[in-house]
Parts: structure tokens; sequence; C-alpha cells
């Protein structure tokens, strides 16, 4: 498309980020040749050492760089509530509220049954032995509100409560902030039925 | 921000690409360390072939492998008209119209003022020579229609008219499709004095 096959090949490579399309793909790449070389050098080398060096946390699951994760060591943290999540990424924003003081378990996905994802991809086994090693009092169940998380919540629910464990879930409703008119009504009719 | 240096140090460099904050790269760094691995290698090993091979054009400044470009090689291409832009970009974006089967001269930016940018750094003397080489009959000025952009053709038209040089500029006018109530008005009013 361009004059340059290695042109060609970062367009192409940069359109697997999400959210760029050839456009921005296109854009990104004049840029950072025309006006930026040393940030695409430092960029290519940081793809390359977190791809080296990010691994998951052989407890929670979530991304670090050690063997089990600085959260997962905290002696501070109230390890008697367990939050489940789909993603590190939602780890991370949970973190980022600061309003969640007990630990993680990182599903690594949601159940899937039409993409074959089933229960032992997301670690259902590994997640009922760390809920019943006496020290979790609470499973807070953070996957999605979509279709699929919704599941995948409902399946584990059942398979931690039939063995004894409480579980609760992230209150769905209406987002802080937001006016009442331009929130969808799915979210308002759950706001109405969760109401405390 | 996340436990992993390496994490954050891909957040940080994401940002360097335009239209990227930190949204947006969280996002990507998290995608491609769950879903795409290979993609990050791939874009790591893409950024470094390009900035190693890419570089510009010695006769029209483009982006180019070669000493020389395949546009400016081609004999097939009209020598007798010379388009102006400012940009690799810009110049990519003219070739794909199909439109114009002349050759260029890529700026590599244009005047400011303001931010120290001067004839001598856009390679106006570079441009006259070109232009007068007794090949050369019009100049098409296509640098933008912003108000540095307009500036910049300007001073270049008035360079090189007291060569006897014929200058042309893109026309300025409602875009192909637009509906005139949603055009904006400056446009309109130019499409008014430039009617043909
Ligand atoms: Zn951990
Ligand atoms: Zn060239």
């Amino acid at each position: 498309m361009t004059q340059s096959h290695a042109l060609d090949a970062l367009i192409q490579s940069l359109r697997r980020l999400p959210g760029v399309g050839v456009k921005s793909a296109t854009r990104m790449a004049f840029h950072l040749l025309q006006h930026d070389r040393a940030g695409a050098e430092q960029l290519a080398r940081a793809l390359e050492g977190a791809v080296r060096s990010v691994h998951h946390c052989a407890r929670c699951h979530t991304f670090t760089e050690a063997e089990v994760c600085s959260t997962c060591l905290d002696p501070q943290r109230d390890a008697t509530r367990l939050c489940v999540v789909e993603t590190p990424a939602d780890q991370a924003a949970l973190e980022r509220t600061g309003a969640f003081r007990g630990l993680y378990f990182v599903l690594l996905g949601r159940l899937s049954p039409l993409d074959g994802v089933g229960p032992q991809d997301i670690g259902l086994q590994e997640l009922i032995a760390r809920a019943s090693d006496g020290v979790v009092q609470e499973v807070i169940l953070a996957t999605s509100f979509t279709a699929e998380g919704e599941a995948t919540a409902h399946v584990l629910s059942e398979a931690l409560q039939r063995r004894g464990v409480r579980v609760t879930r992230l209150a769905r409703g209406v987002p802080v902030g937001s006016e009442l008119e331009y929130v969808d009504l799915g979210t308002i009719a759950h706001a109405l039925a969760d109401r405390r």
C-alpha cells in the first residue's frame, strides 16, 4: 500500500492492537517514523520486555513478574474475602478503587459454551479448592454484567454454595454520577429490584 | 500502577502512539499480554524493522527503503507536474486517490514561526531548484487548509512565482458526499468564492 514493505508491516502489526483500524494504524506508523523514532524503539523494547517477564501469579493468576504477586503476598490484605474477576484488567480496575482489601482469583476468561470455554478452562476446581481452604469466608463474584459474565457467576455460585461457601455478587445499579434519564432501562430495573 | 514494572513500561510506551490515552494504552497492554503475545512480538519486530529500514527519498523526501523512491524513478509519471505536500502521509493519501500522475515534493513540515520552523526547515531552496530544473512546468501546492498550511502555501507561491514558476493550489470546497447543511460556513463561503 505504501512504498515500503517495512512501513506496510508496521501498519499491519499496529492493527492487532484493540480498537485500532487501518486509518489509525496508518496515522500511528507515519507519526512514529516522522516524529518519534525514539518512541518506536522504546515501544519495541517495552513489548519485548513485557512478553518476556510478565506472566501469571501462581495463586491468583493476575499479571506479575514474580512467582506470586505482591497482593497475594501482602499480610495486610484480608484473606477471608476472595474476589473473583474475569481478567487481570478487571483486577487492576478493582484495585484502583481502593475499596477492596481482600484477595483475588482471576478466571482468565468466562464460560462460553459456544467458544468451547468450559468450567475447567476458567479454573473452577482450583477456585473451589481455594475457597474451601478454611481461611476464605466469602467469595465475591465480580464477573461482568453481560450474558456470559452472569452465566459464569451463576455456575460458580452453584458450585461454591453446594460446598457451603458463602457467595455474594457485586451490586448492579445506576452508575455514580449518572442522571436517571440517561441510564438504560435494564439498569434502572435492576437497581429498583436490588434497592436497599 | 500495576504490579509489574514491565507492564507499566508497556502502558507508558503505548501512550506515545497518537490518539492513545492511558485508558486505551492499558486496554491494549492487557489485551496483548492476555490474548496476543505473538502480536506483541510481531509489533516489536515491525517497529524495529521500520525504524531501521525506512528513511526519506533523496529526491521527494517521502518514506522509502531505497535511495530514491519508486514514484520518483517511475518513467510513466508526468515529470512536468510537481505536487508539494506537508507529510509522507499526505503524499500517500494523494496517491490512493489515483488522480495525480505527476511527481511529489514532501516538505516534512510546514512553516510555523512560533515553533521556529522557517523556510530552510521545509527545504525551500531545494524546492526552488527542483521547480527551476527546466522539466517542471507546474507546481501544485497541496499543503493543508489550516492557518499554517495556508501561510506555507502563500510563502512558497511567492518565492516560486518570483522565479517564473507556474503555481496552482488544490481547490477548497464542499467535500464530496456532504449535505450542505452540515458543512461548516467557512468551507461554504470558500466554495462559493472559488466556484467554477
Ligand atoms: Zn496473586
Ligand atoms: Zn521520491
